[in-house]
């Protein structure tokens, strides 16, 4: 059975966030276009209490850095939040690539029946190494994705599947 | 490393329609506490180019379901695209969810290095398992369901992430 708990996370957090690169090339090219300040897509929401854009783009990063690092059992680095343009968002999710092809992969492939603890706001979760990747991370990192991908398409950026999936490892006939 | 295709597939899946099945049962409290026909709900859209509220359940529910079968390496149950109620939909969640019970774990955790087809639009996509199962089917599938999350966040329904999220196996101190 060659299948892993590496493999499970790893290739697609690269590849997603390879593919919100890409899509935050083509917001760019949007509001060049259209004259519209950059910011104002930053800024845009798809209901005024969830995130904007710029912190649906940190936090997909976020949950991949600090998902995978918990997986390996290291402390991930901590990014602050100070991105304003959509350059330095794109530079935060090449450093977290950067930072994920750290990553130990064999760390990984042994945390499936370890206890994780992660911060959940003013509380702690607990779950363990699979469940966590499964029913938490994976769920989590591609909402986010999934969401900054839907505020641009809110938006009129002319983004389509493809660009969410981004590179992925597929033979079409 | 006990850690497998089928962990990392049908549990996700059940977890997450169960928790779509009860988003739709507080849209449909917010349609009935509002004076709202609940198919405005239904027919909402994020962009007048993607999947309204109920197209994006039904993909979600199909996502799980064909492609859970694909791993197994069976033929999946066709289901008419006809639900025009909040009850429907959460019908055809439930049968889905009752399909995926039905699967051979064993045949799904065999996959990973076999090919799978699949139909995407007018072509044909290829790829092995352990590909389909983590760079298409999981992002697709979790894809859907948060669109249809932020359809109704959008519309102003009181939903929070732990709707989302569903009944995982977490504990929290």
């Amino acid at each position: 059975m060659p299948f892993s708990m590496s493999q499970a996370s790893l290739p697609s957090f690269e590849t997603s966030l390879n593919a919100l690169s890409a899509i935050l090339d083509k917001a760019a090219a949007y509001a060049a276009a259209k004259k519209i300040d950059p910011s104002v897509l930053l800024h845009t929401r798809l209901s005024p209490n969830m995130f904007d854009l710029a912190r649906q783009v940190q936090v997909a990063a976020d949950n991949a850095k600090n998902g995978s690092a918990r997986l390996a059992g290291v402390e991930p680095p901590r990014y602050e939040d100070d991105e304003t343009t959509i350059d330095h968002l794109k530079a935060r999710l090449a450093k977290t690539i950067a930072y994920l092809q750290t990553l130990d992969r064999k760390a990984i492939d042994s945390s499936a029946e370890r206890e994780i603890t992660f911060p959940l706001g003013p509380r702690t979760g607990q779950m363990k190494g699979a469940d966590y990747l499964i029913h938490f991370l994976l769920p989590n990192f591609h909402f986010h994705v999934t969401a900054a991908y839907a505020i641009l398409r809110h938006c009129g950026v002319e983004i389509a599947k493809g660009d969410y999936f981004g590179a992925i490892p597929i033979k079409m006939t």
